[in-house]
């Protein structure tokens, strides 16, 4: 793998289509538990942001039959990009969907998918969150009043799907992302690839599965202040009822303090800290693991847990589950 | 002030020259106290690095006359990034200072100043730091081994200057930098500007300052994993008899949790830590502070020392100091 | 000043009644902001608990025509300590009220004052929290449902006097107290003096006031688990437009890293954080510290605030304040 | 069980023997990695202590053939206690071995032993750290100079015994000890019992072991100020090749932050932070934790690994290790 230069088109990761067939358990656990903000509501979703995202909507909570990704929007650094993003999806070959309205949250944004079924998004027009009353921030560069909670703003997904150099280079060339860190598994494949379209470390991770699903989310991620933030929100989540599958701990891969939950749906999210940890460097090597270097566990040696493996949404039935 | 767009074309802050007069004390601090590392030494510099900094040097401490900054060196994001910016520059009617040869840290740099004497350089070539032997980090995604120090990497550097208004014109023209927040004043000056050619939220401060000096250094800063690494420090910089000017708190400009102290020769040197705030939003407005913001202090109400006001490098004989 | 034993018969403090003349905003402040839990009300009190601690009340909120505290109250180690320390009082020369009823969150109670006008009792009988339904806690080892808020436990409280060395003559003799550290003034007195009656580092501080009023309260203080707990707190405080007064910062006293704000009618209250650090030398030497020291500000250099001199509560019409 | 009433003659556990077969890196394990200082050394033993610590030696780390504890020694509160104390253990029918002489840490000490093997002793006369040149603490209130390092101050041990119910005798015989928590097993025996001398929460365990040895040791621990020391103490280990086995996470029981390596020579140590919490309570009634209770893992769920139920020192022959 040769590292590959950003294209700047894509300015951020902007929101994620979470689907839930338990939309007011799934409502209830976001708000009131994990700590987002409810922006605005429509007949089927609800917007969702943290309290330091700028977007009137990071986390679209959809209600529908099933779990899972409804889709994946990145925000383009400007209307010319959009369009320079949107002739080069459109010569990729890659499934294009073509452009949609939007939402209370944005404007008009293109649509493609992946060769694995998830459904991406690219758009430029946005709504800024305009606090008011009660939510304008003591700290005026800060998006709205400082609750407390611990998200600050969105981070990453990921994804699975069942052959990871395909896609990346479905982000490569769609996204003009780049490949920070990677598994290479002793039978030549990828078994795991993080992209970056910024100085983040990560804003998108891709992981194999085979014979599982289609389209299937692994989880969406939100960024804490501190690790601190982590530990405490493990004590809120133990009060709640909510499932932790794993955590806190630190990935040996990028070196993210983590915690996974399952909210009510069963739908993994996770809380993440990367310290001061960037990707400044344009000619940034990808860092490349090996199955020998997945042996060891996480960073402080923790087993990674048998339903990290199987444990997808929406579910499947597999034998193993 | 309208926002402007990050050029892309400088990568990041690469390294600051700092000037001591204390050669010796300031090299015994920065490496058993401050907490960075030594990459090499040559007859007149020290080249230091904090733990995961991935160049040999962001930090090259230079034996002088006096104190201040020698230069500020950004990293382009390519050679042809490199001599895009260098034809800029050559057309801006800045003040050129040429080709450089570099050190052992990096290649050939191109040297120019800003209207109120301070050096900077861009380039491209670097030197990758390879760590050998104890130095081997057990993370591969780290730089170098973990030592427990507070800096994980260099963050930005704060300069003095007396028309903040033009300073703020050189960085947008020369680097393509982008102004975050600033100060405006009652009289209808900047007071102080915050930039950055990245993701990040500022790289490089800039404050206005009136008759104390030429080319004066405000302040050169690290970034930390976390505030309980700034607290540590603070306790080990009482232990060690460093002066600590202020701090830690937290600004209410940028929102950083700091801590300033003097290292032995007199520069101001500071720990800050960001959270996860980055600026992800291509189209972000300047926020702006104004005269009655700032008479409320830091963000948790702590008044700014005076010597904030007065203390920079070299010092100057003035009145007031 | 010599060393004295802690008597044993006194287990801990157990509440102290506050006063305030803005109820309604008073309670909302420590319910919604600070973080206490309302245990339960009658006609001129609310009884409020930290999350983790097991009486029914450590802050006992009372309706008055002032702000200040209403009385100090030790819980005992059992009904024959009870006894002794009665005994102990009765022959002790100091101000004796006799027993009174107690309340909905302990038994009946003997009170005494100091030379001062404060008004302190004894007790054995108390109220334990018996959580149900959501204040069940996850762990049965907590008290009641963890709820994220900074204070954990009451911790101790700070109250004015005239003449430290007759309060701590009062400490020692009613109480059984130790002196953990104090502050020798150059003319000899005592400027200020910390007590505990048990492994902590102090329960109770009397600071030396001069003619600014009789039985006055400087601040009480919950105990956190964490400093990031504050520095959070500090934040929240912030947002919902609470007065802080000085911190976060380190005492040189004590070691302890604090907050102070002032809830809406005036009284001074502090979060706190001692981290590992406990008493467990039966034979420690009170620390001394003098005005030497006390120039040096707080641990990390902080000037002590102003109004740390002259607020107290109730306030008093001074030409100082 | 009933609870029990301190005796308040045992003011705190002083400092435990650790044995090793591999002296030299036991030791400068202990120095250099986990961050004890050296008070001093003999032939057979060093003298170690954490930077708080008021006495000479809290880890004397002996010279041996095998691993293990040599012994465990409480300090006593005054001579008078520690003469108490005395007449009750001759009483009791437990062991006794007798006076020994003390060492460069302490003055004379009252030998016995429990049913299984531990060696015990009781002290007063004691040798205070009096830091002198760089060891001089820049706050007075400190031990001994302030070095970052993560432990603050011993904290516990957990020792090995075939009868929990026995052991607890003992320890409330012979120490008066008292029980904080404790696992009720489903066969009516107590697996795991939690004592304490004082306001901690608890200064040694015992858990149940049956046939894999004699005298054996499960760990000992040292206390942070902070959850952040362990997590940052855990990337140093990490760094230094040290054996993790399992942590950072929080325990149900006594709800402590806790993080276990072995020492090179195997001997299992601790780092744990319990933030604010204490037993205050003289009536504190046991908490009991069944099997059904020990199913539900650790705090946030970690199953508690395996080799803890089997790796002691010294190491034992049996099947299962």
């Amino acid at each position: 793998m040769t590292p590959t230069t950003p294209s700047f088109d894509i300015a951020h990761l902007g929101h994620v289509e979470m689907l839930t067939d338990r939309f007011e358990e799934s409502l209830d656990f976001f708000t009131r538990v994990y700590g987002l903000k409810l922006s605005g509501q429509d007949a089927n979703s609800a917007y969702l942001r943290a309290w330091d995202d700028y977007e009137h909507c990071t986390l679209k909570l959809t209600r529908a039959a099933t779990t899972g990704v409804g889709h994946v929007a990145y925000r383009c650094a400007s209307p010319e990009a959009l369009a320079r993003r949107v002739a080069v999806i459109e010569a990729s070959g890659f499934p294009v969907l073509g452009w949609v309205a939007g939402d209370e949250s944005h404007g008009r944004a293109f649509r493609f998918t992946d060769p694995f079924g998830h459904v991406f998004e690219i758009y430029y027009a946005t709504v800024w969150h305009r606090p008011t009353g009660a939510e304008v921030p003591a700290l005026k560069n800060n998006a709205s009043a400082f609750t407390g909670a611990a998200p600050r703003r969105i981070d990453h997904l990921n994804l699975l799907a069942s052959d990871v150099t395909e896609f990346r280079r479905f982000m490569e060339t769609c996204l003009g992302a780049r490949v920070t860190e990677y598994i290479q598994l002793d039978n030549g494949r990828i078994g795991g690839c993080w992209f970056t379209v910024n100085n983040k470390t990560y804003d998108l991770a891709c992981t194999e599965e085979h014979g599982r699903g289609h389209a299937r989310l692994h989880h969406v991620t939100y960024a804490t202040d501190s690790r601190e933030d982590i530990l405490r929100a493990a004590d809120i989540f133990l009060q709640n009822g909510v499932h932790i599958e794993t955590g806190p701990h630190k990935h040996a891969i990028q070196g993210t303090f983590f915690l996974y939950v399952w909210e009510p749906a069963g739908n993994r999210v996770e809380l993440a800290n990367s310290g001061a940890r960037l990707i400044l460097a344009p000619d940034w090597q990808p860092v490349i693991w090996t199955e020998t270097d997945r042996k060891k566990g996480q960073a402080w040696g923790l087993k990674t847990i048998e339903t990290f493996h199987t444990h997808g949404t929406p579910p499947t039935p597999t034998p193993k589950e």
